[in-house]
């Protein structure tokens, strides 16, 4: 059993705020993140995928493919947007880091050629990432 | 004479439409950057300070004056903004790396404390940035 | 159930001596970090809390309460100091990697506003870190 | 109980060739990377060892121990080699980032001084690494 | 006047050897790296460009027309290479990382779009590289 | 002419303090570089020598040489020490990045055995680096 990572990076914008809170609320609790014209970030993604390593090739999966994957799933939608305006999911949940480290595992976990989907990593900023293991 | 480099970082959206050019043209310039609805990235900034070494102080500047001017000349107005619509000059310029550059060196070049402003380096990302020297 | 995780910074010197072993064993143990002035390094932080999103906010915690945090328990007493001599606790126990990650821990571990400390990562160069998960 | 992560560089060349496929199969599935005259890399080696703080010493284990043994079973074979041609056992193991973080689990897991290997971290790349913790 | 500086990597492997030197002087002089079945590095490569900012595009040139231009004119032919046996120059030039960067501006320096070549940065690792900037 | 960069690492505490200056004044100029204990960081030097390319090694010069003169020069006296008390220049000339950097160039500048010592750059930490290319 061997964990393989493969990163990606994409460039996007967002903001927070729920509509169940008030102005004030969402002042308080999003701070600077509030601002409804959005600011944005370089995500780092690190998709990690378990498996054994197949004899034939030496790998658990042609990286080749993961890397198309990636590509399709995620930054074909999320690269270059502003995701809360561009991804629906995130016209009704807010796109904080957790969650669309949550929406990429969704995406990509019934998708993968071989091996099992084990961690999505995001970086928001090199300060601050979340993982995410699928579990409930 | 010492060159002293402090970085900073700050997040921020924009995008990129000339409105003296057609929509194609637009498009086919600008690409994804196109989006009305903006983009983000994480800005890291570095300022170069050249000057004598004060013998009082062992420094060219206090590093904590430069922080400060950094963040009252820059990051109050472009961290977690959208630059076309919240920072006046944008509204009629470009925010691109070079753009954005140049005006951080307009808001700091007359400022500094001690010594005189050598350059702006400006990372959109980890594998594209611009160095500014105030040449005409 | 998702970790966050948030990086900070710190820096500090140490040396590593036990008065119970001899001059020479100290010497052949701890080679260069048994040099009584001290040296220094640049420590960077990665504190991990598990936990579940909240959905009003979409996060874990609020981040800015985590900061806060580690600045008042950490920061606060290991930044710019000298463990040995300023840190009560490494005045008897060595501030090697792994009792700092450890006391990090203890000092974390019943404060979080949300969620379960998960994970303490210390480096203290780019080549040489630590993981503490409160295991005894 | 700690875990205790030491990293090391090497710079090697590689190709990829499974001598059961057809020419056209292997260049299919290995790309520019079946190139028989190989190409290299910086691979990034991190060694996990994880066990209980020797209250003598503060440590896990002597880095000074790890860094040698690192040295001795890994880099003085495989640093600044052809690996297909030098290191015997890719002669007829492809040497995959897969096969070769397995290799150098097999080469410490037996020898360190002490503690336990938990895992061994190989990045190929900064953008692909993967993981070994031994299990089968 | 701006300096945009776009990065890209590639991996291949060289060897250093001078066959009008004697086997022992080859040895002497190079080390490591004399071992004729090569060894390899992950190059990062950053490309300079200095001009004017054109009102147009806010841009110096099109980085997209940066980007192609190094992929055709230097990964194509360097990327998972052997540079001594698959790069002609090289076959009678030392692939040291001083005459790679000078090979690189040498096929870069007439083709821009716009602006006039500034700099060649070579990385060799992160720890060393190299600076050309077409002077003889 | 090419310009050759070689990085190396060393770890050292130090404080700021001017004997010519009121304690009031040391702590409003110093703040927490003040404290007499002193602290730490891991220093980050580049070294940049030019000259032209040797023909008969491809090279401006041997790395193996400028990675010994720098052990030799700096690291000896300057790894894992407290500036202040153990570096005799630092016991009358403050030991800020500026004045480290301007002591590493008066050590290297003429002992280089090919090329000419172009540029001392010196990070204090990622975040905070100064520049000497020797001039008065």
């Amino acid at each position: 059993m061997i964990y393989v990572t493969r990163r990606a990076e994409f460039s996007a914008s967002h903001y927070y705020h729920n509509p169940e809170l008030s102005p004030e609320e969402n002042r308080r609790i999003f701070g600077k993140c509030n601002n409804p014209h959005g600011h944005g970030h370089n995500y780092t993604l690190e998709v990690t995928v378990a498996g054994d390593v197949d004899s034939k090739t030496g790998m658990v999966l042609d990286i080749k493919d993961l890397k198309q994957l990636v590509e399709d799933e995620v930054l074909q939608s999320m690269d270059h947007r502003f995701l809360n305006k561009e991804v629906p999911v995130f016209s009704s949940t807010l796109p904080t880091t957790e969650n669309i480290a949550v929406e990429i595992w969704k995406r990509l976990a019934q998708k993968l050629p071989n091996g099992k989907l084990h961690r999505i990593r995001l970086y928001e900023t090199p300060d601050l990432y979340v993982d995410y293991f699928g579990e409930a």
